[in-house]
């Protein structure tokens, strides 16, 4: 019982410091009585995601089914890799970050911003979109063009400002998501400097593991 | 500061058991370290606010904007009255039911079911879901033929379930919105009843102005 | 029966020279034997409605049911700001100019233009279009960055021939339609600098009324 | 000047009857100080157009070029043959009755129901809504299994009735178009009978050309 | 050069009657000068796919980057697994059933009907069309209830016939699809009973793949 | 029976170099034991096609059943013309190259880029993609500024290459569609030049015709 209302937030990299940056990111939905949430790392996991979405399925999975303890599942990779299969495999919830994020970015603006990694990011975010049925609320996606590792140092910010701009200003945005679990600790300076929300999507899906928790 | 982290949940009807239903509904988001959730009844409220959704619009603002205490607003009428001239007036995040309802099912199945009061919110609420952009993932909306009071009562459940089996079974659904702040008290013995998520949609907005508030 | 045949067209915002603009463009349907049309200022208007549209609702509703004997209604803001109500509480015809521009100009050019007031208005105008489920054939919007009182002024037209030809010449339009009830006497002029069908909507809901009225 | 404000309407099947139906409608648009209103049988058209549609597009072009005298055309079969052709060969405005029916109903109601002629007439028609791009605006279309010419009788009211009412009442249909020019005779009684706006679509064009001629 | 000219034909799943199933129905592609077309069974793929579709992504994409003597590659499983991740791992075309046979019954009828195994298969398929952008000309999708072996054998044809028959009669199709590799044995005998074009989906990926091999 | 291996290539219009660009083009699709494949040009065509669409509809009709030898028809202009009323008169396939290179093109690439002759024929085309409901996949379509005639010589293929840049780099089109039938012969040298695969609709038409005939 108590342990249904753990939450496990799964990184699907190898990279340790993409889980120690948005494990820091969820610090506030840790409260006293609330639940916990475990962040972890998926050792079978490639060090960069992006391109290696596919082999990441089924060791995810397996993680999932070891962990019934937990209360809900996130996977924070933006490309929401196994996320239907795991969804089949557990009653569950399961939250994907691409789609908590773009879900809790229509509640705060109209029309949405997406800072990505690269232009292969962007056509297969666009190709998800479309399956979840939310382009027409698209504002645009602009790449970075960085690696995973590279968008989470802090040297980053000054580009993602930049896109983040872009986004704004010539492509209509009035809200951005952060386009990669590893651009997490850009969020809250991000949102001073471009006077936008800006959801980080780990966040998003953590926040709607964390009700679903609590609701039951 | 600690006023900033305080949650006002707004019934625009005047009906009181409505606002009483819906805070026991959000009583598992009351935590210790958590932000403050109050509810209140919008005094100059229609009984049923369904065909008075317009009355309420400026009363609304003016209560958000005599409540600068707050951290973030739920207007907790199904139709989202007000909820744009609100955003407009305050920096501070305001969430609509209906809208925080739909997003929210949109992660735990594809294809939502709508169990609405009666003909006339089927036909209002369809039109607000183009609005939204977020057609293409609705199965369909049916009507309970009920009023806000009726559906709020415990002998409702037998018609809920009805409508909500014709959702899933005719209709495709897998998983189920809760059209009116008002059958709060149905969900859970519903989602019971027929294996589906069913999704309270002042449930969802609080929780997602909890979010808001927690990560600022 | 006579009084059935007239039309009343009402400006929600205060600013009698809009009223005035717009009942000059409207000077060609009135006909000898032609429905009576009747150009009304809201005395509870606001000066400008664009940010003020919620304001209008309630009095709109209550001039159009003090005036049972015209037999057709025009809202003459481009926000249709009450026009659900409205429909809901009479069962004669009730006509919104944007609706009825963009209607318009669906059967005189395949993709439209919009000249906007200002970006606000962009944003709302563009929510709105969803719900009328008419994005398809929407080339784009732009604003004029004026208010209603200067787009009215015979000054502005260089800044509409600006925009229109940007509407044109980068979006591929192939019609315009004039964003705001204000900007009616430059519709003719714009359309011969431009060479392209110029819809001002207030008389594109009127001639919309005018046929209701006369075909019963 | 006085040609300019005449309206030609084409009938492009060879039975008078059905010119005739259609020109009896037109009465009300017959007014002192407006346009001229002339309805025409197409001389080469085939009796019923249905199954013929393209046979009549280059008789219709040749038509059209032949009136100079009339200042906006109405095509008045409900396929609109050769509108393309004849608006791209002429500045002067020219109607289609399926498109201009549709539009008129959107501003008359939320989810369009249309009453065709046969199944064949049906697919037609969804492909044409869906080049109009509003396909998301129609409740449902379903066929009389009567020819034109039937159609067209008073005896066929009742069956026009049976279909109207499953478009309302199965379908979600709060406005109805005649799919057909020869059913105009019936639209009145119809809409008494079902308690709905119907629209003649001949009328909505020529009231569409109408509007164009006065207003230049 | 005479190797680029073969095509792979992968049954992902380890039933080798469903391998020789589409096989046969290969036969008329087979010419003198033309492509070789090669069909194989994915060793590692579980005996029935749908439920399995994730686990064979990695085998099917080692299969292909291990076969660099075939010049096009098809993936005959209905829920195209793993189809973008082989495109991005090699310049030659890769062809999935799925969108081959939508894209081909696009080019045949108007409106698509499919016969899928079960009501999972649907729900799948459903996002899938999404995801491809053509829900737009989807009639409707219906499930045989019955598992790739069984949907193979000749006992399945009356079922296939009944439920083909519910999709044109019912949900409008005038084209239909076989939603499984496996019921490829049922297409002439299921058009010539229906009086539709049946796509097989196997036979159309590999007429695309056949033309993409021939034409460079 | 060997008659109904037959597949004509009609090119509408009567310019005798675009007949024979096209059927150079589809040399690789003729095999040995493969259907035969004719390419007709219509006598009574136009030079240009293009401005002169309507002409042809009937003509081809009278070609089309004129040539029942054949057991598939090519309708080989970019605006297919006549394409539903030939379906409509045969119960063989008939291909329209629009359709067919645009469908092609969705199995080789998630955004279409079109290159096509001029303006109107720009706004041509988007009407028809609505009406396939392809637009969600349309990355861009650009206008040569050419005509048909102008198009096919070997020193357009600069012009080719420039718009096809700006589809791939601007647009974002991952692959291209020639939008006439007489740019067949710049294909293969396209495709070299910008890396992306290059659809020639004619080729994609008659590959469709090639495997409706062979699978009957």
């Amino acid at each position: 019982m108590a342990a249904a209302r753990r939450i496990l937030v799964i990184n699907p990299n190898s990279n340790p410091e993409v889980t120690e940056g948005f494990s820091q990111a969820l610090a506030p939905l840790r409260l006293a009585g609330g639940p916990e949430i475990e962040c972890v790392t998926l050792a079978e996991g490639p060090f960069e995601t992006q391109a290696h979405v596919e082999q990441v399925t089924l060791p995810l999975l397996g993680l999932i089914l070891a962990r019934p303890d937990a209360g809900a599942y996130v996977i924070a990779c933006y490309s929401d890799p196994g996320l239907q299969l795991c969804r089949e495999a557990t009653t569950k919830p399961v939250f994907g970050i691409q789609e908590s994020g773009m879900l809790a970015a229509l509640s705060r603006g109209d029309r949405v911003g997406v800072i990505a990694l690269g232009p292969a990011s962007v056509a297969r975010h666009l190709r998800y979109l479309r399956q979840l049925g939310l382009t027409e609320r698209l504002a645009g996606e602009r790449p970075l063009n960085l690696s995973v590792a590279e968008s989470e140092r802090p040297e980053a910010f000054d580009r993602l400002a930049e896109v983040g701009r872009e986004l704004r200003d010539i492509d209509g945005a009035d809200v951005l998501v952060l386009g990669c679990a590893g651009m997490a600790r850009h969020r809250q300076r991000l949102e001073a400097a471009l006077g936008l929300p800006v959801v980080d999507p780990t966040q998003a899906a953590t926040a709607g593991a964390f009700a679903a928790v609590l609701l039951g």
